[in-house]
């Protein structure tokens, strides 16, 4: 070994050594892991600051930007874990449906899919063509990061999540139309969500490659289906991301909002950590999980515009429910809201750790 | 008796045996009777030409309209109910929060509830003072509906989505705002919820002596709390108001969407039916509420923008679950969407009782 592929490996066995790396593999560790979705965004001066400077998307695909977006809240509170700055839609850009974020309407699709032909026509590119910004802020983060022996989170929105915002063309309240798409042309709807767990899969595996630790697919409106649907239209897809991605050896956390009715089936799907939100006891969700896996959450992100104290006995009673069992991972249910103090941010985190030190 | 008396005697006794009512003591019937939340609505012509001379407001405050109304999707389906054609929000104008409709923004209450103080103000009228216009509808719907036999149902908002609207001024995303509320303001939040307990177990109590045959509880948004705020903040109050209106003696109906982490906490709250939405399996369902009570629901109402036959593949399944048991009321997880063709409307009740008719 050459010295630069010495401390290289020192610093990996360091990440692996780490309490959230161990949390993943549900051996015990010194305390209770937490990190934020959303945990770098506009709820931070600093990144105000910056997106005063810069669009959301020249942040996203300019490395060096979304690194140091990356590293704002790893710099401010004592997080176990980054996740690369990014956003689940460039891959949709990347297949062929033009994105842009339009101010005050987020993220907009202007070529949506709305037929058999339009799902012909996308293509399925390598990410290292089409998502090599995203990669090389990876590459870069996780030489930052070996300092602090930090586990770097890579990521992806899930083929349903996917699918949900390339027919609507963007957010929706009840995604009607891509429900009815689903429900009206089931061959279109297959063939989509074979191309999207392709390319899901592909992405998955290349961020692995390019540095991160852990992968965690966002399967975040997967809540508005029901089980039947599911199990029939979404789950083997899923599945097959994510059977690509395990080739990289690397753990992934599977997360969906909503999920009550379908927790078993998204298990089923894959994931050595299953995401979930508020609306279901942690304890109900793991005694449903079953030992076989790590669980994330499940904070309210609204607990973190309550008082201090309010805000404290929230996330005791979500420590309670996890009972102390090597495998949980503290985070909330869904992303940061903007307006979120830093200083409850910051107080969560250390309050995490001191309530759950051995 | 006077014969008057006498035909009055006989239609209320023609409703009690209609298979709708069977269906709510859970007793066994000729076939699963179905109504849909929202039957009366834009999807219809009918609505929509009355629409064009009325506001919404007018519609819900004019007796003779709101029976029209309510009768429309009656004479045009083989309906098992009628709903009294309302509104869940006048009871907030009752209660001195301003409403009206604005055009495509939906409800907008003027002077939302943002401190103590705006509760502390806060009226609690009868509901004969306030809601005359709806409980004059159902006098004259009941009358109108004696010669079919069919059941009417009254109903109210539950006090949680009550609050919910009150504090947010309107529709929301996420109720971040009144989530903020309770969370903060737990004594604001407590006498609120005490005066809304008491608003609406008093005018559904009134719409029982008015005529109506069967009460539902909407709680439509309760889907975004925890299970322990469910317990706290909102179990206690829905209580109330469902023992108040159990002191007409006549069945009552408790919905909500997005309640798979909430189910049993709903049932203890109370309701002799539980409504569910699509994102559970309705037999996943009624297992862990037990054989104690009826349940209703619970087909995706997007279904119904679906070709024929994949709605009705959709409607055997959820009959499947059902299982022919007694006490299962077919409906929908939420109300009717606009666009939804009237032909799938109709095949859809005629399909539901030829498919389970004895």
């Amino acid at each position: 070994m050459t010295l630069s592929e010495t401390t290289t490996y020192r610093a990996a066995t360091a990440v692996q050594a780490s309490r959230f790396m161990k949390a993943l593999r549900r051996e015990s560790a010194d305390a209770t892991p937490i990190w934020l979705m959303r945990q770098a965004g506009r709820y931070m001066p600093e990144y105000r600051s910056l997106r005063e400077k810069y669009s959301f998307l020249q942040m996203v695909k300019t490395p060096e930007l979304a690194v140091e977006v990356t590293m704002q809240p790893i710099r401010a509170f004592d997080l176990d874990a980054a996740i690369i700055f990014s956003d689940i839609l460039p891959i949709l850009d990347g297949m062929g449906l033009r994105l842009t974020f339009e101010k005050g309407e987020g993220p907009v699709l202007h070529n949506p899919i709305r037929s058999a032909g339009d799902v012909d026509v996308l293509r399925i590119p390598p990410a290292e063509e089409t998502l090599s910004f995203t990669l090389d802020a990876i590459r870069l983060a996780r030489a930052g990061l070996d300092s602090r022996a930090l586990p770097l989170i890579g990521f992806s929105g899930a083929p349903f999540t996917l699918a949900a915002y390339a027919i609507e063309g963007g957010s929706s309240k009840d995604f009607k139309r891509a429900k009815t798409f689903m429900m009206s042309e089931p061959q279109a709807w297959h063939k989509l969500m074979e191309k999207l767990s392709a390319v899901v899969g592909d992405y998955l595996l290349a961020q692995a490659k390019a540095g991160a630790n852990v992968l965690q697919v966002f399967d975040s409106w997967v809540g508005i289906l029901s089980p039947s649907d599911y199990r029939e239209y979404v789950l083997p897809y899923s599945q097959r991301a994510i059977e690509i991605a395990r080739g990289a050896g690397i753990p992934i956390i599977h997360f969906g909002t909503n999920t009550g009715g379908l927790l078993e089936l998204i298990h089923e799907a894959g994931g050595d950590v299953i995401g979930v939100d508020w609306r279901i006891d942690l304890n109900t969700a793991w005694a449903r999980l079953g030992d076989g896996v790590a669980v994330q959450g499940n904070l309210d992100p609204v607990a973190l515009l309550a008082p201090w104290e309010e805000l404290k006995r929230r996330a005791g009673r979500v420590l309670d429910q996890a009972g102390g069992r090597p495998g949980h991972i503290f985070n909330l249910g869904h992303g940061i809201l903007p307006g979120t103090p830093v200083e409850n941010v910051k107080r969560l985190v250390d309050f995490v750790h001191e309530h759950t030190r051995k």
